[in-house]
Formats: structure tokens, sequence, C-alpha cells
């Protein structure tokens, strides 16, 4: 069986998890191996270690080769893992995919190199060739990601069908974070044997309708348990509207303010763990005026985070 | 005498040299050292090592630590190189910076961040703060980076008000690569004090005029004695129009195609070495096609590179 076709095992609920920060705006081991444990108990199916929520592109190759070391050997499940690797750089793409296959981690998340803009589409797929060749194995699972508004790189489906039919083995999915519906049904669609995972929650429902993943949803961090529920309810076809009104209804919360740093402040404030709101630039906190506006949204959705 | 303020030695032709790479598609030492001296050798007044036209961001940091290595080792002047050395990860601009200095580089040509789009003045000051706190001294000459088309992440007039203020003895100057006149000469205006280069040869007379400090041009590596005989006729005020008009056929023909592939095939041809042709991904050579049509245009305006 290919290693990409065997794509069963990704599905469900995904958590790009949140980095931590010690005082030095360094990753706190620790912490992070504690937020991606609660994430699993709180129903994810798996985690998404080195997201662009996770600042992934902040840290160096060696931070984040020895954060997933001590996550792993800290006991963290590898085989519920998809890593994101991609730099603009490929060598250091290279270096960080062999390492997560190594590792055991059940998936790989790469960027294309993104520096460069307006790269043409077999550009692009020469990079993934590359990549490819460099690990020195094409025995992994390959999600492609797709989130030009922070890339500033797509991922074409002209570029996915170059991939696949080059890569057939190894490309298992997409992950689409341009947060459009029109624009994740249409990959659903069009490719029906990959897992595509739309970027957010409220897309769960509708993809699986029409064969998508679940998705990889930084909302995950802080409201796990409801869109896990959110996605049973919608694999069974039954009290979908009201558990997407529940998950929605923190989504439209947290766009109101910088999402990344609304989270860490949740997860600060639920915690009583100021630190927890640190990010390393060109990320920054909340402001005060943000931070307690974003308290009284939630409290007046009478949300409470028992992280 | 404060390191920025002292920024006479920032003036001139500056080349962003070009990185010839071997058949692994790693960079050639030997050849770009021999580009190096040839582009100094023609007039250039200095080399920028690694900006986006020599691919920096497409290696890894012990590449670039390697290649600058071997370029000073082998007789390349530092005292006359502009480092580039902003990376998506702080830790890594931090580590190429620190090696930078202490290699005696003249100056540090510094990218913000550029993986996060949209990040405030204020982040984007803090990522330099890190960066300045990071490499343990100020005691070097800080080139702001902006090239906002490629990085997506503008280096506003407000943004370089604040570095100024926090670290005046360190910021020396700014690249401007948007190619718009308007944008660099309100630049050199507001910030006399600076050396403010434009980063195309079309704009080094009217820059010049107005307090420029001369131009860091991508041109420089296949026409770099035109480039700094107008540089010159432009200092003193004589017969710039003709020479003006010498470099910009040039630069128009290099326009109607990828700029950096149409140079690295300019070279190849030159020199009759095929090799120079190579990128590494997501930059590309020119298809056989543009190769043969850029070749008809240089012939047609009898150019003829001398490399």
């Amino acid at each position: 069986m290919a290693v990409g076709g065997d794509n069963d095992v990704l599905k469900g609920v995904w958590c790009p998890a949140l980095m931590p920060l010690d005082t030095k705006l360094d990753p706190d081991v620790s912490r992070f191996i504690d937020h991606c444990r609660w994430v699993l108990d709180e129903g994810c199916h798996g985690l998404v270690m080195f997201g662009t929520t996770g600042e992934a592109n902040s840290f160096s190759v060696e931070e984040r080769i020895r954060v997933l070391d001590a996550a792993i050997d800290g006991g963290l499940p590898a085989d519920r893992m998809v890593v994101g690797t991609g730099c603009a750089a490929l060598p250091d793409t290279v270096q960080l995919t062999r390492h997560a296959v190594e590792r055991g981690a059940l998936g790989i998340l790469m960027l294309p190199p993104f520096y460069y803009k307006g790269a043409s589409d077999e550009a692009l797929a020469e990079s993934y060739d590359r990549v490819i060749d460099g690990v020195g194995t094409d025995e992994f699972r390959l999600i492609l990601y797709h989130i030009p508004g922070v890339s500033g790189v797509p991922i074409t489906p002209e570029l996915v069908d170059i991939i696949q039919k080059r890569h057939p083995k190894t490309l298992a999915g997409i992950k689409d974070s341009t947060g459009d519906w029109d624009h994740s049904k249409m990959l659903i669609e069009r490719f029906s044997d990959l897992a595509v995972f739309p970027g957010a929650e409220n897309l769960v429902a509708d993809g699986l309708k029409v064969g998508g993943a679940g998705c990889i949803s930084a909302g995950c961090n802080v409201n796990a348990a409801a869109i896990r529920g959110l996605y049973d309810a919608a694999m069974v076809g039954d009290d979908i509207i009201k558990r997407h009104t529940e998950v929605e209804r923190i989504r439209q919360i947290l766009q109101r303010y910088a999402l990344i740093p609304a989270m860490k402040q949740m997860l600060a404030d639920a915690k009583g763990d100021s630190g927890w709101a640190r990010l390393r630039p060109p990320l920054m906190p909340l402001s005060e005026a943000d931070a307690a506006a974003l308290a009284a949204d939630l409290d007046a959705e009478d949300f409470r985070l028992a992280a």
C-alpha cells in the first residue's frame, strides 16, 4: 500500500499547536507538552507541530528539532503528529523533514519556499522534488500547505496535479488555509483521493459532506472539545446546526483580534499564567485594551476555558 | 564617532553579487570569488553578499557562513562588503549578523522577519531590537532592507524613525528596492543623515542630486563599468545623459526577463560556462527560448559582456 495513498489516518480534528515561550522568548517545552496533551485529551485526533499558528518560521532549524525531540521523548505520540517543515531555504526543509520522518511523524506539512514570490508551478514542483530527493526517502505522507495570505506563495491545483503525478505514493493531502469555502470545496472535489483539510472549524460540516478530511484549525487550541463535537455530529449527520453555532460564536470573537496573540492570551487568562501570552517578534501580544475586550467578549458569551 | 553616523564609507556603486552554483546547486565558492573580484575590478565600490539577487534566503545559515568565510579567507575585502543577514527566524538573523560583524564586514543589510505579513512598525522595531541585543554589540552599520515586492514586509518611514531613535549609533542606511523614484526621493530627503541606496542604476543620477548614496543594483553583475561611469559622471555633473542612456538600454533589456536568471544566463554565455546559469529552486533558469531572445536583444544593442 502506498504511503500517501494510505491516508485514512489523515482525518479528523487536528490542532496546530501554539508554542508557549519562556522569558527569553525561547520555546517552553514543558508548557508545550502540557498543552499538546490537553488538546488531545479534549478530543483532537492529532497535532500539527510547527504550523503558522505555532510560530514555526520564527524558530531556527535547531530549535525546531530540539522541541520535536523533546515532545516525542516526553511522551507525545509521533503517530498522531503532522510536522511542519517548509522553510525559505530548501536545505532547511530537507533537514527538518528527514528528522521528522526519522522520528516517526505521521505526516509532513510542507510550505513551498516562500521568500521569492511569483514562482511558476514548475519551479515549485521542482522545489518539492528536490526536498524529497534530499530527504532520501519518499516513504512519508506529504501534505501541501496552501496559506497564500501569509506565505505569499499559493499551491495551485495545477501544482498539486504535477506533484501527484510525480509523487503519487508520497502526496497525501492539502491544508487549505484560505478560509474560502468555494476554494476548499473545489480542492476536496478535485482531489478526492487526497486528505483535504480546511484551515478553519466553520468549514468542518460542509467539508465532510463532500469528502473533506476534517480540519486543521487554530481554534482547536482553545475550543477543541466543541470542535471535536461538531466533527462527530457532522460524521453522523445529526445535531450539526447546534454544534456549528456553538463553535462559531467563539471563532467569531477570535476573528475580531489578532488570532495567535488572542489565543495565547486566552490560555494565559485561563491558567493564571501570564507567561503564556508571550510571542516571538514579529508577532506581539495583544494590547492591554484588546486583552480586556477579548475577555469581556468571551464573558458575554459565557465562555469558560478549562485549560 | 558613532558607527552608524560614520557612513561616508557607504557610498557609491554596490553590487549585490550573484551566487554561482555547482552541479548539486550548492554555492560554488571559487566561481563566486572570481565574479566578486571582477565586479570590483570593473569599478564597483563594494559588494553586497547575500542579497535577494544572490539568492540569500535560498541558503541555510551554515551555507551562508561557510561562503562568507571562504570569500574573506580567499582574499575578498571584508571592509568593502555589506552582508545580508535577515531571515524569517530571529536567531538565524542574530547568528549571521554576529558572524559578519566578527569577520569585519563594513555593513549589515537586514530584512525584517518576513514570514508573517502585516506586522506593525512597533513589532518590526522590536524585531530589530532583539537582533541587536542578540548580536551582543551595536557597533556595526545597519542598513534596513526595503523590498516589499519580494519580502512582503515594508520598512515604513515611521519604522525608520523608531529604529533611528533607539539605535542612532547603529542605523546607517536604507536600501530601497521599490524602483519607485518618488519613494526613494522621499527617503533620501527625509533621512538625509542616512545612506539611502536606490535599488536600481536608473535612479543613480537623480538620487545623487538630492543626496542619495549611489545604488545597490543587480545590474552591477553584468554592467558594472558603465554604472560606475554613470555614478562618476553624476558626481561631477557632467556627461550624465549619455552615461544614463548607455546604462538604461541594458537595464531595459533585462527588465523583459526574469532578472536573476537573465543575468546568470548572460554570464554563462559570456564565459562559455553553462554552469553559471544554474539557480536554486524556487528560482529557475531562463527557458531556452528566453535565453535565445535575451542574447538576440543584447546583440541588437551590440552589447558584449567581457566577463
